[in-house]
């Protein structure tokens, strides 16, 4: 009985994180959908980056929670570059628009199946990227945390994204 | 030893949820730190949100988190007519950027005080707002999920606000 409810209690807590990152995605596909090429592409707001490099961004990000995660490794190490590390208007080669709604497509897919088989309690494991020790004096700092946090950050970019309209 | 661990764990979600949303409101504090009285009443973009209307939206959004957990009444119940039922430039007297700032932190405060004191349980308690046969089916439509949902649409604006700078 007591185990039964500290599964559950695990299963509520989980369901509610990927609920809610579920519904940015699925607010940021709606907006997707709605726009032309032109739009996605044009600066949310004068002088600010534009809809497609968000877009990269957010694939980026997404991405790299797959190492995050321990789940396994990025299917598109090469936006890192692209859309973190540098600012949009770098001189780089990059994915044209049709490229990267399919990134984005398959990184969520990805993830979604990667969640569907990951047991209750790895999800509150530390990340990758915080030492044992940290972790230790710190252990709301797990799996679930960081995909609590990415949610937030693309809610944040979804704002920005939404000037498209 | 069970039951420790139960109660560990409720914790540890509650804080991971409380941290986000501290989070996000210290980024937000930061940057109306940053920000002339000049700044924060212009638009965000061209022909949208002004950030002071943005920062009443916020207020008032938060403020109704208060009824909404069962923690009591809301502090300023005559901003969600201004802020939340009605547009930016619509036509009503609105308090003053200084008045506006001061409930933005007397509504933070507020909730702070009350979270500190809510005892784990009450987190996974139906929220306000859903009736006892929703969230029979629905378990995870709980307090918790609430301030997560405020947190991102806290996150949303942010993104906007940010392009005040």
């Amino acid at each position: 009985m007591e185990t039964t409810a500290v599964h559950s209690d695990k299963e509520l807590f989980i369901k509610i994180v990927i609920t809610n990152w579920e519904l940015q995605n699925k607010r940021l596909n709606g907006l997707l959908g709605k726009l032309s090429d032109e739009q996605i592409t044009a600066e949310v707001s004068p002088n600010r980056n534009s809809g497609a490099y968000l877009l990269g961004h957010l694939t980026a990000v997404s991405d790299g929670m797959i190492p995050l995660l321990g789940l396994g490794e990025k299917l598109y190490p090469e936006l890192e570059n692209i859309y973190v590390r540098n600012p949009d208007k770098s001189d780089f080669e990059r994915p044209s628009l049709a490229q990267l709604k399919e990134y984005w497509n398959h990184v969520n897919d990805t993830l979604s199946a990667y969640f569907s088989n990951m047991q209750p309690d790895e999800w509150f494991a530390p990340h990758t990227a915080i030492s044992a020790e940290d972790f230790a004096k710190e252990p709301h700092r797990n799996k679930l945390n960081i995909l609590m946090n990415r949610t937030n950050h693309e809610a944040y970019h979804l704002g920005q994204l939404i000037f498209l309209k």
